[in-house]
């Protein structure tokens, strides 16, 4: 760009362009989630680079196969952030795909992403982690089905949690859920990790425990079922599905990692990192269960799911997301704070139940349908309010109904203030 | 806007409005594809209207669940068309989504597009269809699944076919292939309908056919099979994943239909309507099965092949679509012929297999690796050279090596052009 | 819709999209700045509509005129948001163009924003404004050139402001200014309006006087001379260029039209509303004089600056408008103070000059062109180092060197804090 | 990027990627129109790379000015392409503005490639240009007006063209048109150099003859004007609208620079180069001129004019221009032969003027009025349908009603084919 502008413009103009060029090296040279956020125009620009060194970019190719990325309009690539091979091979999900190299590195950069996010926010011996362009429930079930490689069998043992997902992906790849259930510890509802144990024989393919549900039912003792797990020599599974935003979570799968055997475990993208819905992330001590995993999924997948966790995870940065996480805690605890003001004055209680992100108080005076209705009406959305025999308390006859609420990540402060505000004034209406 | 602007000149504005706006209209009353296609800015202003009826939208919504389709970015909302919630519930892929009311009417249209594609385009009898966010082996294996429900099992009878992604989704769902070999017949490879009638038993679960795969391999007799399917009471998928282009794929399709048994027939989008990779249609003659394929999707999914597909078949409308098989058609005879005259210039010859996309000649004097290799380096994708004993010829040991060229929809008739070129002065140099 | 979705569902939907297009309906039926922004989808929604009523948008229209609105590509369109036929007629630049009637209500619409604008942030008797798409120098000297149509002459009298722009109007137009000369007040640079009348004679065309300008110079008593302008039946036109963030400057115009005369005040958009470069606003007390400005430009004029004054003015709203002033005046009262304690420190003085935006500190123990030499090379943009006889005080020869520092709307507390900082730093190192 | 994917798909994707990035070097380099237009990716991402540049993208620098290009929100600056410090500095429309080096470096280029434009498409001899932000209309007035510091005087000598704009720019600048009537000659209404000659005197300004006007009005006879500049040592400028289209009118300016004086040439982009209305191009024989065109711009100014311009000529390319050219040319001519037989049929004679884009046809036996109107409501625009007293014609009294058509640079074969029909229909309905 020489002698276009006087030389100490240009020198200027190069400092202001180079701080915004630098991040995009750094992460090629690093690949790890940079401590600072990127601004929406260096994602789109690193998004744009690596398309367009996709072949079907390339002006001078000659395209006569049956799938070349052709596309009916230059919206329908756009909406694909022009990445149209989408990503992987036939064979293998997370193999580079020889027509599309710029979407390969995007979906390799990602992956070093997500394996540097679970490691760094709170479980470093899971040294590995990829993702897969699936909800959580589909991925459990790649992820169980590649356990049955090894170890041929029938059931999976599962502690209950009221969530139809994860039964539907133990039946949709041919095997049983063995379903553990659960007891009452005072207000909570856990599963015993003994029960487990027992229920473990020949025909189990793996355990599959939870650590992230809502209240009365407590996160299973994963330390506890690890260790089980490698007793039985038996194959455990960690459903994660939003654990990765709570510090805590994440230490008891760091434990569980430390104390015994877990082989994958499995969280969801949006859940976590504030992506759209549409992806997960398997994460496992060795390499060679991701692989096995990732030659589960029969065919090449969709772009959409990888580059929007990529998006998210720049824009984030390894700054924000701790600060989200702070104001996660933050917000858990007021949230209990003044639903236990508004349990005080209408005669309910808080439920005693371990949970970092969701909290539950009682409904003893109120239809429990007409509470949630109520908050319906008034635009709040998220809260479940269930009676006894629901659906939801992961235990046969709950002794009393009850409503929760989350602290989640991403939630702002006045969200939880304004939900407790319509919760008082559907208190004050419903009888 | 009364007032703003002289009266008369407002009434033609109105009337350009009107203009565009009016598809929309006509889409939400009619539910087919449009004759004319659509524009980008069209397509958009239908995505922004859906888009903004999601509840993520509503500025006085309070939200306090754990997925709420908060997201790190306006850049990543957009890389989603802003359905941030995805689309389906846990419990069953199809199903409207209470928190996104747009993205699940969007889906809902899509699928009734798709449907329409299926009967317009071909097969008027398989009524029903509709989008999987997957590619076609992963549709396959959800629709597979389905079948397993009412007819327990452990095989699945399918016609020899050398690509990965069928078997890989059958092992996936926890059965097994049961691998019926290809027979020679002149220059074609062909699996007798016969041969699959013996293959069946009281474990098998389904038949897997197939409608399309390059030469030597011949269409399968979708029709004979559905007949033998229907005899012996067996579900009979097939594998059609690029054959809507075809007029004469679908017809054969349509026969089976009527003739015998097709319990359902999986295509995929992006080689048929000119998406990005990622998804796929079911269709089927009755809704009941597609509802249980539905139910197999274990949790929510990303929009994004959705969005795409809609965007994709907007954009072309029927009118475009069929000119586009015109041009295949036209494309597919000019590939033959130019072939034709650089085989009998260098000795070769064409192999005689019926195909009405792919075309093949053989080689006889050269190594097939060197010409694959040089047309690669010369930018050509697409093509592929094999020896004899390759995987791909689905045959034990083919009488010849050969090159197979594709004329897929989308192609230009100068890719072709230009290809033939290339693979002559490939000739030229390979020896 | 209907039948798409659950009833239920639909009309949860229906009520989200209502609240987003609400805001769209009260804009056309009010026609004033709304109290809440907008979001940016909300007002690329109201963009695409608008732009979707120009007739190159008609696909049914037949177009062999010399200027259609063809454009190179969809990204050349997309660069000025789909307003390919600009604004405006060749005869009058707010005239309704028939070609674009969405361009047309767009132009309107800011027309109307921006006269509100003027009337509800401090001069409502200021009744008729209108944006052009030139900066404030180029509207000047429209204005004043329709002062002339009236008013022959070969003088503009103009109170001296060290800035080019004004000047370079006034001789664009074919005008000489007549320029009085600053004087002393204590630290202040003013006028004092009895030259402004002195000067005036039978060939003055109008008087330019001045609002905002920075340290030492003063304001204009704009009061005082539309007194005087009416007395001597002379136009009279303020250039306010960054004032409208001023509620104290808005209060002096204010007066200055309830006084005196005042034709027509004009002010920078991008300066007052965070737009890009590009547009000027005129105000006046009758909407005959913006009629007589419209018609002195010459051609259809670009739409930009128009449309991005439109998504401003909705993107901020006028709360946060307000909330941006408070915010101005907070800051103008932090830099004034931090100023101060590095004055005392570093033994300078703050300059005792009025003015709400601006604060100027003396340099008396250092060379002026350093200081503003290192803070430029600490990316500090913004402040003027000047020395006595720098072109920028107004005045022949000031007493003493001074640096400005601006704490001008859209500033951050933090970008003061920095600056200071910095400043700090300067001082020590620089001698 | 080395490691992410095998070395060889890398160096494929390399290889794609360069082969997009090379003209964005390729114009860096050598600064003219690239022989290809470029795509949308790669025009978007050389204003990415450029807009990045500018100081307000810099994250580390503290802004205290005035104004620093802060902007409402991120669609705001979209709306400017990220371009929100404008062009030019206060002094000086074309001088490098500090804060911008991007945009400065953009406008810089767009300079370069709009006196290339003017160069290769027919006016080598005008060796240079630069782009106003400003139509036609106005840029003729700085233009004169820049004229005037050399020369004092009042009046400018024009040949009489019924076009508004070009007159009120000289009214603006303070100057006042010395109008020369047109003459009969057969059909066409010229105004004969001698008369141009005899109009000057010592007040003169300057000379501003057209090229581009519809029928009966002929072209001026630029070249015999230019030698009359010459001799009375009068400034000449041009206004050639839209002749950079024609290759014709292109050979008769050159011819005028070769034979006498042309000060200075001014076009339209909109015009000639498919881009949104809103900039103009001045082109001269000198950079001095240009200079001072350039000083008589009060401010700095929208870039958007200059960003469209650049992404269309880019978008074009040498190679498509002339081809929009060659099938002006073709269209130009089909419109005659098609126009003619209608002529002969409804009793009418095609006008003989000159004009190698637009044609005229007589209208004897209707109202002129009707004619238009129900072309107008047959969607039809462009054409001119006019009585003799109409004010079009540039003479007192023409001896004919008639109707003019336009076969402009981009206007489609089948348009004028519609036109052409929609013709036929109103001659048949209107009486």
């Amino acid at each position: 760009m020489k002698g276009l502008i006087p030389q100490n413009m240009l020198e200027r103009g190069t400092i202001v362009l180079e701080s915004q060029l630098d991040p995009l090296r750094i992460l090629f040279e690093q690949r790890i989630i940079p401590e600072d956020g990127w601004s929406d125009s260096q994602i789109k620009l690193l998004l744009t680079i690596l398309s367009m060194m996709d072949t079907d970019k390339d002006p001078q190719s000659v395209r006569v196969g049956e799938r070349e990325a052709r596309v009916a309009s230059p919206l329908v690539s756009e909406l694909a952030a022009d990445f149209c091979h989408g990503i992987g091979r036939s064979g293998e999900i997370s193999a580079p795909q020889p027509k599309a190299p710029g979407a390969s590195i995007m979906y390799t950069i990602v992956n070093m992403l997500a394996s540097d996010a679970i490691r760094r926010f709170g479980a470093p011996n899971l040294k590995h982690a990829f993702l897969l362009p699936l909800p959580t429930g589909m991925s459990i079930g790649l992820t169980i089905s590649a356990m049955r490689r090894k170890r041929k069998g029938k059931y999976v043992v599962h502690p209950r949690i009221d969530h139809k997902s994860p039964l539907k992906a133990i039946e949709f790849i041919g095997l049983e859920p063995k379903i553990i259930e659960g007891e009452l510890e005072g207000d909570a509802v856990i599963v015993p990790p003994e029960r487990v144990a027992e229920a473990i024989d020949e025909e189990t393919v793996a355990i599959l425990s939870t650590t992230t549900f809502f209240p009365p039912r407590e996160p299973d003792d994963v330390k506890e079922i690890a260790k089980i797990a490698q007793e039985h020599n038996v194959p455990h599974v960690i459903n994660n599905a939003y654990g990765v935003q709570s510090r805590e979570i994440m230490k008891r799968i760091r434990s569980a990692v430390d104390a015994g055997r877990v082989d994958a475990v499995v969280q969801s993208t949006d859940k976590n990192f504030l992506t759209p819905i549409g992806g997960a992330i398997v994460a496992a001590p060795k390499q060679e269960t991701l692989d096995e995993v990732s030659e589960q999924y029969a065919g090449r997948a969709t772009a959409a799911p990888a580059t929007q966790f990529l998006a998210a995870i720049l824009a984030l940065g390894v700054k924000n997301y701790e600060k989200l996480r702070d104001e996660q805690e933050k917000n858990r605890e007021y949230l209990e704070e003044t639903l236990k003001k508004i349990a005080e004055e209408y005669g309910e209680r808080i439920l005693k139940v371990y949970n970092p992100i969701t909290c539950a108080m009682s409904i003893t005076n109120r239809t429990p349908k007409k509470v949630g209705g109520a908050l319906y009406n008034l635009r709040v959305t998220g809260p479940r309010a269930l009676g006894p025999t629901d659906y939801g308390s992961c235990y046969k006859k709950y002794p009393t109904a009850y409503i929760t609420m989350n602290a989640a990540i991403g939630t702002q402060h006045q969200d939880i203030e304004k939900a407790i505000q319509k919760l008082e004034e559907t208190l004050k209406q419903v009888k």
